[in-house]
């Protein structure tokens, strides 16, 4: 894309509300817009972020075997009652319908996957079986903060699972566990995302969130070394202050961010939505349940928190909105720099190229740290007098000359 | 994907109470599931179809160089006080968020897509520019109807596009028109959907629909079969009965499915806004817009009411949930039912696979036939001994057998 078509530009400077570094780098670079507190547009180049983010996690969902579908936002009064959760839920959105029926919008969807399973669920036959969906989730926060980290309307993939036996669930649950930290390491958060222990609400002992280390987290865990996983803070006195894997009591205190919160929620739903399967003996049993969220735009957020420096974001490369970031330093010659961009599309690599006249190098420069493509290839009067493009990865200092023949072979393609 | 391990299962019935042929199709077949009147869960094989749909609209919108984004579904009041529409638009979910701020959920875009275009529009040079989103909306309809075809919560694209001229907006607005065209020909409706004159509200003098001519249509419209465009009945008698563009008389009336709406807003909204540009002369000056709808669940909805006959839907090949549904009425060496269906995924085709042991063969054609695939393949003990497969169209009557080696060439592949 060229960058001077380009529909958003940098900002300077964005209101000193937003203090988080994950909006201040994403507002100023232009991936999202605020229109309210809690509430974002996602712009041109954001948008490419969260459909990479979310194609990566409807891969490894469909690894898993469950079915994508998309469930509405729109929720009815009644359902909330029947599961109980109306009126003891405080972050809802409720609203009056036409006909003055009472509805919310949906923060969760325990309420309408439930029923729907019993839909299509009567037999043992028809278990195990796994659905889930990429939706925009609407959560009434008294104060909204952190920019993607914690938004009024945010974008969640939540997966539910539908079982026969808790033996079955639980071998379901680690297996998503295994398809979650998958995930974080495509999102570059490998590593630094642990397995932790947290309060199980009021479903189970434990539930699991993953937990990314960074200092700027909200969260405080206590990471067992050993085993790498950890304990929230929630429950750390539960736990009388040791690993509940190795009973060791060497934890470290870290601060964390939640990307992701899984659940056993067993019986939880099936029981007073009535959801049974038939055994082999013609029995009747409740279907056993898990449900595992993970908030695609949180994890966004959790990366620009994890992965910058003080010139701005460090996308990964699979989450990266373009690989390339072309800069074009020249004058004259214009052509050479058309030809190298649209001779880098032809072979598939993903090129923002900054294409515009009207702006300085030094701009230039500062809005390529600033939105963070993995490569910076500069074109300008002294590499074309070498036949050669200057390279640099974003993390890194030093830059090379790469010869335009040899450009291919750099990212791994035939000449 | 393997039939016996789909979530959903065809139903006998529904309820009455969806007397509109796609919903009556829709649920029966389990493409789509329903909460409330008017909002629906996109079931499995429902949501390919959704995003097939969708994947084409964006590639055509991609194609007229326009950017996509996501604009949020919360939007503040205070916006719709600046364009006076809080209080005269009659179908907006209202509802109260946190610290008793007046919310509503958006039917439509422009009060958020204008202030945004501010961030960015400054001078001529950043002109023009267009930017869209697929996206969930939502109308508190009094009484929703038609399935898909009017919903309270559904999928559109809508698309907005700002410019210095008049003029330079009408160029976009007729490169639009053809690209709405591409869609609906890829969406299997060419030659029945029409362009049509229709009111332009407070905005212009007309507005343009896409209307698609069925019989089960709520709109009625007269169709020029010289200039193969239509006039809505709202403003035939404004036209005096005239065809716009010959100003000939023969009119044919049709009753019609409205598939889009796109207007020239010209200054509506950039005027409250205040969405001005410097010209080349240092004057300033509003911007001129223009908005382009489509809904692509409706859409979904209006190919259904098209393309059925009284056993079940024709999807058209572009949006069928897989190309081939593969029938196996092998009791012994099932395997020979498996090998062929994975070598058809080998070879990239998208195949429904019903090996379900437990359903009779005629329950199994008449699946098929409910839930449309273009081309069904039986593989049966009698084909087996000819070393073939029987292939139909879903929309023909004459099945043919084709050796088990020739299939790739009926597909349009290599052997």
């Amino acid at each position: 894309m060229k960058q001077s078509h380009l529909f958003t530009k940098t900002h300077k400077n964005i209101s000193q509300q937003d203090v988080s570094i994950n909006a201040q780098l994403l507002e100023r670079a232009g991936y999202i817009s605020k229109l309210m507190a809690g509430v974002y547009t996602f712009l041109p180049l954001g948008l490419r972020v969260l459909t990479k983010i979310e194609t990566i996690v409807r891969e490894e969902m469909d690894a898993l075997g469950s079915q994508e579908l998309l469930m509405p936002a729109l929720q009815p009064r009644e359902n909330w009652e029947i599961s109980g959760r109306w009126d003891t839920v405080d972050i809802l959105y409720k609203l009056k319908g036409a006909g003055d029926r009472d509805l919310l919008l949906g923060p969760t969807h325990e309420e309408v996957v439930t029923p729907l399973g019993k839909e299509y669920i009567h037999s043992y036959k028809d278990l195990p079986q796994a659905v889930y969906q990429i939706q925009t989730k609407f959560r009434n926060e008294a104060r909204p903060k952190s920019g993607l980290l914690r938004g009024r309307e945010f974008r969640m993939k939540d997966l539910y699972s539908f079982h026969a036996t808790e033996t079955d669930l639980d071998a379901f649950y680690d297996k998503t566990i295994e398809r979650y930290f998958k995930v974080f390491k495509r999102c570059g958060l490998a590593d630094i995302t642990y397995l932790t222990y947290a309060s199980g609400g009021i479903f189970s002992k434990y539930s699991h969130e993953f937990q990314t280390v960074t200092k700027y987290g909200e969260d405080t865990i206590y990471l067992c070394e050993h085993c790498k996983v950890a304990i929230n803070k929630e429950i750390i006195e539960d736990l009388k202050q040791l690993c509940p894997q190795c009973n060791k009591k060497e934890l470290v205190e870290h601060k964390a961010i939640e990307v992701g919160n899984i659940f056993k929620i067993m019986t939880r739903f099936s029981k007073p939505f009535d959801l049974v399967y038939t055994t082999e003996h013609d029995e009747k049993k409740l279907v056993v349940m898990g449900c595992y969220g993970m908030g695609t735009s949180r994890l966004m957020g959790t990366v620009v928190e994890v992965l910058h420096d003080e010139r701005g974001i460090i996308w990964p490369e699979e989450i990266a909105p373009f690989k390339i970031h072309l800069i074009s330093l020249l004058k004259a010659d214009i052509d050479k720099a058309d030809d190298l961009y649209n001779s880098l599309q032809k072979r598939g690599l993903e090129v923002l190229y900054d294409d515009r006249q009207d702006v300085s190098p030094g701009q230039k420069l500062m809005d390529a740290d600033l939105l963070g493509m993995p490569w910076r290839m500069i074109i300008s009067p002294k590499t074309v007098a070498h036949h050669s493009v200057e390279i640099k990865a974003r993390g890194e200092r030093e830059a090379k000359l790469i010869d335009f023949q040899a450009i291919p072979e750099f990212f791994g393609l035939d000449r």
